[in-house]
């Protein structure tokens, strides 16, 4: 894995993930999987316990085998640290050791201009239980810790990986953050819309919908606004007409 | 759960977790720690699979025992849903039906702003294998779509809980970059809604709106999606009460 950052392109394929003393293969294949989720694909082990490969780890990762079978290990956390030029330790907030300590968002920004300017980044987890050593964790360059309920903070190991790998897409492949799911149709075309509005406005004249007759034209707009609001579709818009003309043709005592 | 709302507090303890014909206790347990991890408690329960208590739960729930112990179960989706006044359904975009899709991060500003004005809220999860059903997916207002590697997108569900769970923590630190202007009312109460829905599809059946019968449901869907994409409020609800009213006692040769 050394060397990976000679090529200085402006994306590396992001972080190393150096998982140290990991214990249950379940947890390195459910960490395999959200890296894979993220677009992350190096994964490196320091001395997994169960050995290597692991059965367990291979089941847990839902398919994520291509970053399994890519897995380096090593016997101690510098090797694994070859090439690398930032490191982020994964961590609670460190009690008696002065380190830059940035929150997930931040640390993905960190790494993405790290990574654009050629520099290779890796990413260091602790052991399930008892977390990163004091002596892996002064190797790192900073601490990424995750805001949240203080009162219940403790992350399993593959969430820890997920909510890092997940603002470190975030931070490239931020799209908009908003769309609208068209189901095929194209938003409808302005004077259709109306058409179908004027229809219904005539129709409830003929229910004596609209009183009294001064309160009408706040009304009608009250009622398009509700339309209007919904980003109708083409089709929608022939669905609406059509139930005015089902509830025109309904007997009055249908339902009221 | 129903009535949660009526404090109007700024901070209403954050979405109800929908989860839906959830499968194994052990996800069910990974959802619950994940939702303490970000500071949300109530956990509803849809028709687990295996039944409730699920000791499997308790066991991969790693001490989160407040959430599991709470925990509501409902026969129905919509029964979850009582009381809440904005609703999003976490689930790849949707193919056929028109909603608005939001990523995690502008769904978590959503949801405060929503929470800000009084409003209940809920995050709707499918089942582990197959996701939600188009029926569950209409009752939401939104989508939330998580923006991951496309040829690796598949969330467990424990982490699709703890992604959207840590952006609504993450937003408590950060004001709302989009809200929606109310007009002085509030999101309409879904029982309110679906009442008005089902008064509407009553009275299309009496105008003979839904044939052919085998179409009836699709056409259902896509009626209430319609309505349900809006945004209503209350008193909107009542004015299409209104509506319908109106409609049915108009003359059919009115306007057609």
């Amino acid at each position: 894995m050394a060397g990976t950052d000679k090529g200085r392109s402006p994306v590396t394929g992001g972080p190393r993930v150096v998982l140290v003393d990991p214990q249950l293969g379940e947890n390195i294949g459910m960490a395999a999987r959200a890296m894979l989720n993220c677009g992350l694909t190096r994964l490196c082990l320091v001395r997994p316990r169960d050995g290597w490969p692991n059965p367990a780890a291979e089941a847990a990762a839902a398919g994520a085998s291509e970053v399994l079978d890519g897995a380096a290990v090593y016997d101690a956390t510098p090797d694994a640290l070859a090439g690398c030029r930032r490191v982020y330790a994964t961590t609670a907030r460190p009690r008696d050791m002065v380190k830059p300590v940035l929150t997930p968002r931040a640390a993905a920004q960190d790494m993405r201009a790290a990574e654009g300017a050629g520099a290779a980044t890796a990413l260091l987890f602790g052991p399930e239980r008892s977390g990163l050593t004091n002596d892996d964790l002064v190797l790192a360059d900073r601490v990424i810790a995750v805001p949240l309920n203080p009162a219940f903070a403790s992350l399993n190991l593959a969430q820890a990986v997920l909510i890092v790998g997940y603002e470190w897409f975030q931070a490239a492949h931020a799209g908009p953050s908003e769309s609208l799911a068209l189901g095929g149709g194209l938003p409808a075309e302005r004077g259709e819309l109306l058409n179908f509005l004027e229809r219904l406005e005539r129709a409830l004249d003929g229910g004596n919908f609209f009183h009294p007759p001064e309160k009408r034209a706040s009304m009608v707009r009250n009622l398009r606004n509700i339309f209007l609001r919904g980003d109708l579709t083409d089709t929608e818009v022939r669905t609406l007409h059509g139930v005015v003309s089902a509830l025109l043709k309904a007997r009055p005592d249908a339902v009221d």
